[in-house]
């Protein structure tokens, strides 16, 4: 199987993450994909993704799979170890839904800030709308917000249990870094989970 | 259990097909929010979802569960019947994977454009972006164009089997209707599969 990626790029990051939690990245052969450079909007990478996004997942079957939820869905099937998406119905569904807050209230926010309201990609931004970006910044940190009230509760994103929430919500922390969009200072749940995610392998520790 | 949500919203349906398909509509009981009055805003509805959207599930021990992919993701395993998000780990990545790209290419920017470039739900409208809801509108077509092409060589949204990405996909051209964007003449896989899915009990047919 293949990844075609940008290491070290947001989503990249968040599968690179699940692999290696689940033990399985030397499972996978990792393909550069120079975005950079635009490499992502040629007709080959096209034909895998219409999308123009990394990471992309190739089965050995030559099936494409883009878009993080997806490929993090099949790594949590098809290979062994902790379950990273939920077993049972209940499980399942939180693990979604705070998977999901994670991802349109912190990650994808902050997505789009950088994209929108800032230089972004240089010349591989063709649209930009800055006042929705600062706009995305507001709710970047409104989702910190709640997840640092969710935090103050239990120890994980999505309750008692690590998840594909936390591998999101630590990205997109580590994006906001990136994007300069500060943590407001208090927020110590959150800053307290976020030093305890630092310290697992899969995320540098 | 209760599903808490406003018959005839495109979220709310997007649920309420994935029961009947399930066969477990009477499983529920349904709660109106009324939203045209801001009931989802006040701070009853809040606690159950702080994003303030319809449809919400609550199960049995008080659990709230928001977010339609979540929902979806609950029903699809809590009953029996056909599989809605597929079993093996290839046939759920891949459904994922279609179920994102028709609700961000098609019913998100379908909504998007709809609060944001029309007036929307009046009042209730606490900031727009027409710019930005314009640009999405082109975003809705150019994801009916997709799923046009996607039609003209398989049967379902997401390969050779009914899925959510089919629910919401058709949902989203519902809500394109209501939103006044038509659907391009030339698009005859996609009119050819919404004619086949409307006749579904699950959709009214």
């Amino acid at each position: 199987m293949k990844i075609y990626d940008f290491e070290g790029f947001p989503n990249p990051a968040r599968v690179r993450i699940a692999l290696a939690e689940k033990g399985a990245t030397d499972k996978m052969q990792f393909v550069h994909v120079d975005v950079l450079k635009g490499e992502h909007r040629l007709p080959g990478f096209l034909a895998m993704n219409p999308n123009a996004t990394v990471p992309v997942l190739e089965l050995g079957d030559g099936t494409t799979i883009s878009e993080c939820t997806a490929i993090t869905e099949y790594i949590d099937h098809a290979f062994d170890g902790i379950s990273l998406t939920g077993t049972t119905a209940k499980d399942r569904a939180v693990i979604h839904m705070m998977q999901c807050r994670a991802e349109q209230g912190v990650m994808d926010a902050v997505g789009t800030y950088f994209h929108h309201a800032t230089p972004g990609l240089g010349a591989l931004e063709l649209y930009q709308n800055k006042e929705w970006g600062l706009k995305q910044r507001e709710r970047a940190i409104a989702g910190m917000r709640y997840f640092d009230s969710v935090l103050a509760t239990q120890p994980f994103a999505a309750g008692q249990h690590f998840s594909v929430a936390d591998i999101t919500l630590f990205v997109g922390l580590n994006f906001a870094d990136f994007a300069k969009i500060e943590l407001p200072a208090d927020l110590p749940h959150l800053k307290a989970w976020r030093a305890r995610m630092a310290q697992r392998p899969s995320m540098g520790g």
